[in-house]
């Protein structure tokens, strides 16, 4: 049994903070930068590699990181997960996504059941039905087939999947496996639906209702607006709609759908993307065989983050960096920049996954800590953000550690040569150059265009955005962020912090309000 | 002339040090509370209130403000800049944004000509030429007319027009107003374009390249990628693209375009969604007048923020409250959270707008400050937030400061009653909720399940999400980040920082560079 102890409590953390601290900008200059370059990466599955020259880390740095995620047990602490020991000790659960894409350690039971063989069957079940959908088995009414896929989901049910969507649609339109388009519906603006609605042919529309408990208000009072537009159009929910919930939530044994697949309570919704909730939406746009390769990708990175050599394990190392960047040089936020527009939504999702996971302030046994935890994770796409927020980056009071993703090809593969270079090759320079202009800087006379330099990043390079490498991506953060969790000791697996809120907008609802609260509700008018 | 002083230099900065903090918990409670949301608030244009009940201020606070923003002569250097002093330190120009929408002071003569005529001609142009688009007098060469714009720009090219085009979509579409559908091309990855041209009729699509010095090498290529589309489908760019570029750029006098229409060096590109940059995809998307009442909407807040007295200036008082929270407080990041689907982008276009204008470590003259500038930004819109980052909001060891944006009417009107409420009513309610919720806290034995409180907001509310509003809120942020870098005496509108990643990535791509960014290049296949 690994020992579960705050960070301030280890001799290691200590240590570090005696450590000399690296000068990035001398280290990243001349042939000690270049050898840097060489040196300092790990292989990825998906055909990438995590290269971590520009950190402010050296070979002493790393080895007392190394020996504080020994300390901390980090590995262990994995492998017990895994395993299926009650990590989620708020909500007193097992954390089990990883079994949705492979089985890393022993047979988990749970619910009376092996939940990898649970998980493989839903998968089953769904590429089942995709494939019937496809293949015009499973219509409409009027036996017409389905074009288009609506998730009607928030949160987790909805940051992940978009995100994965996105990143695979030109990949699939490229490569043939383009099925069918996908939309979806998450916030309770009713615009937001009404919207979506209207932009689509809703007797050829699949909708997937997606809630765990079954419960969620957002996504409820959704599906009442699309189930209006059913019958409106003379339709019905039980030929237009799927759910993906829970065995005991109230949509499960529902007639008012097609289909119910199923998830449990194991697997959070930051963490479903690769359980039904990503699964249902993914199989459905891009056939089940991609959903399987995405699949893969995630299963092979998680492998490689059970290495218990910390300079061998990608997610690991990552994660020990960032709290390094957090707890020893102060560093209050982190950018993450992919250099790929297919993955735009990929910051939002990492946001969720990071914020919600560690953005806590008592230990996993609900006591005060005294160190800082979750970073603000904020990003958009290269070269786009350039032109955006870099200044602040470059040039800023702050120093915000950057966290780079790029590719050596594109996905559509079509392009065009300008001033002797194509854009694949521009996209691709300017990653490089910008990770030398943050570590190296420039001096300049005038002071308005002197660069200080000394600005860390990090950069996963790929050969290309793939199902499989960015389910390796996607298992990295996730791996990554569950370690850094186990380092500041707090619980990465529930979300308390959601609830107070929940509750007083159910007080607004009633009209069972005082003070503020009823003043702010007298100006929305509620 | 005022005086431009470094804010350590300010006798009431340090006063202002002295002014006790506020327990927002405590005075956000009960009946304190109540009269605090009635009381903190001012009016905005476009049927907006400010409120900022929930900030950590109060008389006293406020008073050592308004003498701070007052020492630092904030509504006398906002009237030298709309008077034409050249306020761009850095790249010695006038800073004429204000003039697009309006003429708050002196007539401002440059180049030879009358500024306020030079936009007002140049919006008439745009109208003209959107009006003919829309009539079939100007239609591709068959005879056919456009049904589809494309906006070919970045950074300040591209968010805030996308914002903008996203924010009055719906409502143009439920107003009757809805001409043509706008998309965006804007990333260099070819991806980007490749998509984009996929999935529209080139044969019936006009293009606005947009670039002010007509050399923005993303923008360029994105041009050639278009121009060889165009070729490959028989048509020529002369008969389907248009020009928003300055009188001065290679492009001004190019015959590849059907006509070009005019900005110039004193309109920034983060702040000029109120120009032609803006204007020539929002009038050929919505129609010239709904362009004209967003125009209007953002004089109307103009005025407002010319306002002398910071209590009856809301774009003053959020600026003073914001440096408040960042130099006082010490708080280094804020989110800015529209409860509006509509908004979904809003808060991207405000992370270039503050983050490029306010990014800076030296002043005005190119000398070094002792104290922290800009923020970082972030937002996504409610309630999706709720479901993601918030968590770290409400329980992590960082405090962030919120601002929050809600509407008391949705854009489509469209609703669905369920438990007793709209989800318009549920939007509201939530966003209304989570003031409270941020600020009081509640106390919980279970720590895990405690909320500390004191943490900080301010919501603008409006009544309905127009054009007119959308324009009040877009002066309002740009005139905010406008008074943020008077109080840090720097130069918004310069953006050097942007500069060292260009050269850099032009050396790799001439194969001129060696160390660690051969070794970047190398790894990256360049």
């Amino acid at each position: 049994m690994a020992n579960w102890k705050n960070l301030d409590t280890l001799a290691s953390y200590n240590e570090l903070k005696g450590v000399k601290k690296v000068n990035l900008k001398e280290v990243m200059s001349d042939e000690s930068g270049a050898e840097r370059v060489k040196k300092y990466s790990v292989p990825m599955a998906g055909n990438m590699a995590f290269n971590y020259a520009a950190k402010e880390v050296d070979d002493s740095v790393l080895e007392a990181l190394k020996k504080l995620a020994e300390e901390a047990e980090l590995a262990e602490k994995f492998e017990e997960l895994y395993n299926g020991a009650v990590i989620n000790t708020g909500e007193k659960r097992m954390v089990l996504h990883h079994l949705t894409r492979g089985q890393l350690g022993n047979k988990v039971e749970a619910d009376g059941v092996d939940k990898r063989e649970f998980y493989l069957n839903e998968q089953k079940r769904i590429a089942d039905f995709a494939n019937k959908v496809h293949a015009g088995e499973i219509t409409n009414a009027a036996g017409e087939k389905f074009t288009t896929v609506v998730q009607i989901g928030i949160g987790g049910s909805d940051l992940g999947p978009r995100a994965m969507y996105l990143a695979l649609e030109n990949w699939a339109k490229q490569n043939g496996k383009f099925k069918m388009e996908a939309k979806f519906i998450s916030n309770v603006d009713p615009d937001d639906a009404s919207a979506v609605l209207n932009s689509i042919d809703v007797a050829h529309s699949i909708f997937i209702l997606v809630s765990k408990s079954g419960t969620t208000l957002e996504t409820l009072t959704n599906q009442s607006f699309v189930t209006d537009a059913l019958k409106k159009a003379g339709l019905s929910s039980s030929d237009h709609m799927i759910a993906v919930t829970s065995e005991t939530s109230p949509l499960a044994k529902s007639d008012d759908f097609i289909e119910a697949f199923y998830m449990d309570d194991y697997i959070g919704g930051r963490y479903s993307s690769t359980s039904g909730v990503g699964g249902a939406v993914l199989s459905l746009a891009f056939g089940p065989d991609v959903f399987a390769e995405f699949l893969d990708g995630a299963a092979a990175e998680d492998k490689l983050s059970a290495n218990k050599n910390m300079l061998e394990n990608p997610a690991m190392l990552d994660a020990m960096i960032g709290f390094y960047e957090r707890n020893i040089l102060g560093y209050p936020s982190t950018a993450v920049l992919p250099y790929s527009q297919a993955l735009n939504r990929f910051p939002a999702h990492l946001q969720q996954l990071d914020m919600e996971s560690n953005g806590k302030s008592v230990n996993r046994f609900g006591e005060d800590i005294d160190y800082v935890t979750g970073p603000v994770i904020f990003g958009e796409p290269g070269t786009n953000g350039q032109h955006s927020f870099y200044q602040l980056l470059h040039q800023g009071t702050d120093i915000i550690p950057l966290q780079f993703i790029g590719f050596k090809n594109s996905q559509i593969g079509k392009d065009v040569d300008i001033q002797g270079s194509t854009s694949q090759q521009k996209l691709c320079a300017n990653v490089a150059a910008q990770i030398v202009a943050f570590a190296c800087g420039k001096a300049d006379e005038n002071k308005n265009k002197n660069f200080e330099g000394g600005r860390p990043s990090s950069i996963i390079i790929g050969d290309k955005l793939t199902p499989a490498a960015l389910g390796a991506l996607l298992a990295h953060f996730e791996n990554k962020v569950m370690f850094q969790g186990f380092v500041w000791n707090v619980n990465s697996f529930d979300q308390e912090g959601v609830q107070l809120g929940k509750v007083l907008a159910k007080k607004v609802l009633a009209h069972e309000t005082d003070g503020a609260l009823a003043e702010y509700s007298n100006l929305l008018n509620i």
